[in-house]
């Protein structure tokens, strides 16, 4: 089982940027704890963060033959991006939306969110620990056939 | 430690409402679900569900002095009672709500959440792993100190 | 053939209250008729008229094995009460809402109908007469088995 | 006593428009079950289809002086044809208006009712008995002397 | 000169139809009006009344070569009819809107005026004297040459 | 018999501002116009103009129980002034709005009119001429008792 | 002379709950003190405060008619609550409405007050006074005969 | 084969109404350029142009059994006619709509299209080519049996 | 202590304007009850009633130093007055707005309340008392030091 | 004379993304159909699909001095992108948009057209064919030197 | 060249008023600095600051003959005074906007800026210095013929 | 100190797109007069255009730890794009955004400015010369230590 951890704009900022808001883990160690717990679960995470959105429509493409889901912290292309929202509803593969913080104690705009709709699940204000739920949910899942 | 799980209306018929939305597990079976997982954590987990809006708010206040986190599955008080969020928001308690099935993709009125703004994160259509996950996070935070 | 009947908030004052809007008759007075209406028919009508909404959340899951209709003049709550939508719905018996008066000629916010997107239909404004035209709508389709 | 009785434009159709919808009944049939109705009650019918907002109106007017009532389907005009409100406010006749199928559970236009605050009442997704009922109504309440 | 004088759907009902509202005055006699100040102007007026939408756009077409202004009472047409206005628009005849009672005082659909961004002026409330004004000041103005 | 005509900001500039809009008389020919026609219908005609609108509305006051009608042209305080709404309703005056041009057809804000609900009728777009009507209309009617 | 006076969620947690938004007196402290007050001047209060909308309805509806006025503190009930308007409304009872702090300087859902409509007066940011205030309001009006 | 070609109101004056925005080529030339190439294509074309909205469903209702497909230009129609979406709809024949003009870049109340959500395509801007390529479409599309 | 009194447009008429709505009380006679019971308090109350937005804004600012706190009733200014809300905002002073008819049960356009938020509390309806009791609320809280 | 051919995100996906919507032709089919129409009318197209916003500003930029029209399906970057509108309106060219499904039987987002009010027309729902018929247009209007 | 330099309600009191918003500087040292700078560019100030929305009006018309640019702090005015707008408009001069705190990031209110639409520019947030930078503009254009 | 200048897309093509709107200087010529600026006043600016949304957020990135200040004008990014707020919100540096033209004076949509609230200043209309008033105002602003 594969499964692509997809990180939107802003966020390889993360343990410098508003850490009161984000925490003051890096995306490199949060990866790596991902990355920990999917050995641990036999299964391969492939990791991208990127500032354009091209490149993370561009990646769902490429990797949507080969993968099994999605996780995705589409940062503030969460509120707008209608071109990610395409490509996930297009590579029919069960994803499931991170936010790092809560968006619904945010600024109202953030409670825009484009992608959800078409997304297994959505899991915001859990730091960190909503991207290994993420994992755990969509593997666990998965071996029931789900 | 010790966590207050609360849920709204209609969620005593988990199992046999609408199972393709909600799945095939009885409440009972959730809360026995969250209830083992406590017992390895080692916190003590006290259930109510009703389908009385008033009696969620006299839980959380009767409870407020000797607890000290909040699980909550509103069902549809999510989208309407002010009542619970000041409950929950003159609690001072840390409090994640969950909702089984992807209220993001069902009906618009659905995506209304009026308590999301006062707790600490929201998990939505991760199924009976979305009590896990709450219950998760709010001991593994509190360990932490946060 | 069992029928459930169900009165929401300040329906036990019909006849005192505002009798230029809900006429002369008392609740007694109407549940009667539609009793001695059913009688003919040959049916069974169970009759609940509460404040709470949560007593009336309580009622349809507690009967819905053992009914087989349900009629339901929500009054104030079938503007904003999504937890009875919700318990009608998960029910999967067939509902008509009745109003005594026309909610359409008079305050907007009483156009707002929450509950009517999971009835089979609704009469507003016909008095007494609506509950017992939604009893014999009610039974009619019955027989011809739809 | 005599009673128009108007069905507006696509309802010649009935039978074979969408019958899942509208029901096999088509109107010339229903038009006989109110026509046998009201032999019944003594009362007088007059019926009119047509697909003409101003046929509507001109039917309204020529009739409002020897009539006592008016049942209405007015089909897709009502939701937007204020030209018919004013007929039947000015016309001072009691109207009940009629839908077949439950406008509040289809598209969202079709919750916009215009005529609905100029009426008595309003019966939705009753099929053709809810032009019983409105018949059956505006008989009794004649002879209340309401 | 000549000027078209159209009037809207229920128009014809003026003198019996809610005469607190709209006056006592029938439409014949305030046409007759009109036609004694034309023919004082020296000046042809060719007036049509029609509760058919379509009549009235027929009738500006068919006129538009042949006259020089255009006095309209739309009815509840003013308040959705695009159609009118596109035939107004397309005859290049300037146009004034006339309404008897005080359209901005009333109901808030009746504020809605779609007529009225393609008219020169508009004028509500002013009962029959609204038209003799219209007139006056389309007479005026082409004499004037504007 | 006394009328009140009352022009609000900007209009003691027409003839210069902006011409092809509001036409080339100056305010004191307007005023000169009306004042004539006045003398001929033997009535009295006491005016103001100011840029204020604490002006406006004390000379509502302080003539309102010596006046038998109020002509305004509000310019832009039409679209704001709820202070001048409550001095037109309290005066207990039949009031007429007049707008040189038509404000239906000009930027959306001029749309809102919020003194045309306590006004008996307005006048848009006539021009200079608006004003006579509006005191024909207004001696008119008071001629006859209305 | 009788009142009633209802306090709604949450309010039994004053004094302790958010002190700085509230005030650090107790509920009962304040009915003491309400309690106080209407023996000097001499009439009875009868007081009651729940977290149960159905409760509160029950309440009005039990005393309405050996009472002769209402002071109600609805909490957040005061925001979405149309059951308890519709109990005020049908009571026929003078009620005043009292928000401790000002809903109007806080987050915009306080702004929205479904109650107020059917009170003689609201009063808010007033602290514990705004009680008094309300009973010296109601007992003067009605020694006034108002 | 047999296609319907249906023109809505004031496409009769084409050539001379507004010639800037819908070009100078007569309604009769562009149902000959239509009749032409179905020629060559060897279907049947039936044409209807009305400014009766009635007469465009009566038509697509009285045809609808031995006709295949319906081009529609509706004009002013396609903003608000939910009678004439309903006729299309219930005709079960594929529709594609056309208009002359680019609606996108007119006044904004163009945009508004009731009809395009039961139409296949819509092709907007492209002058009197529009209706050959929705032919084209419709013929093309029929032979490959979709 | 030293309290300004202020009263907005049309307050001046007081007593004969509308009394079914106001009362009938002059303004004069009620100031003179505030002044009554601030001698009583010892304290000291200037009073200014305008129609004039400007006047309001100049009394703040030339009185802010030496003044403790500001009682208002801005009239219709209440709905749309930002320049008043800057000068409240600015003066650092402790504000209570007074509306003597209840702003909530009348138009809709007076529920838009622009000065609450930067004032303590707001009373509404409460006719002339709703003075005393802003006069005794802002004596009654500076002398406990709030 | 030569021709842009631009397709935005997801649209390299064709043919195997939602092929029941998009159908079954990959874009390398479809631009080989346009090109072999270009040949025939004697016209050069130059293609390009990207998923970056950035690349088709670009390339209207870099071609636009020797480009004379383009044809472009924006993808989900119709909905959103005024940088590609500014783009095209600052080139000069004449555009038609594409779009393959029609966008107004789907989600409402994709009704929001923000290209469209630059374009000279639009042609959704027509599938491959929609951009042959915009290569036809744009050529032919070209040799009538429109 | 000489150039009017306006400022509305509450900014004479600057270097008091919240200075952490506003600053330190009084409007009698900003002032003396336009007019420093005035003098170094050979241009005349003419400087106003008004409370009363009808001073600034009358200033405008008072002036706009004899002078060439305008420079408008409205303060709050510039949220709702349709009537500064038309003044504004109708002097024919080049404006320049200022509001010394950055209204984008205040309240929601401040967004609205009904002058910026007939002013050549607008600068907010840039404290003091957008008065320099407006009459630097103004001065500089002026120079240039534009 | 060293200041980070931004343009996004279609500000290449300055000079030629438009003119009338933007003006006839290139964007070197721009950069060129802000470099000369910049000399003089003995700071470092450091220069970006880009039509790629990711390649600004890139940038700002990059340079924030080393940069002391942001200049942006963000072309039509500033009215979607979140991801460019974000990253100025997350570098903490003190923002101005330029707009060669008024944007309030143009498109509705130009009015929507999600940058703004993250940006200490925003200047629209000034043409090239807002660019040099923003460096002014950071460089003043930082030498006081603000």
């Amino acid at each position: 089982m594969r499964i692509l951890l997809l990180n939107g704009p802003n966020l390889n900022m993360l343990g410098t940027r508003e850490p009161e808001v984000y925490g003051r883990d890096t995306l490199d160690e949060i990866v790596a704890k991902v990355q920990g717990m999917a050995k641990e679960l036999g299964v391969e995470v492939t990791a991208l963060q990127s500032n354009h959105e091209g490149d993370l429509v561009d990646f769902i493409q490429q990797n949507q033959m080969t993968a099994d889901a999605i996780i995705i912290n589409p940062g503030a292309f969460g509120h707008y991006s209608y071109a990610i929202r395409d490509a996930i509803s297009g590579s029919n593969l069960p994803a499931v939306e991170v936010h790092i913080s809560n968006v619904h104690a945010r600024e109202p705009f953030r409670e825009t969110l484009v992608l959800s709709g078409v997304c297994r699940g959505v899991v915001t204000g859990f730091g960190w620990r909503g991207y290994l739920y993420a994992l755990d949910l969509l593997v666990s899942t998965a071996k029931e056939g789900k």
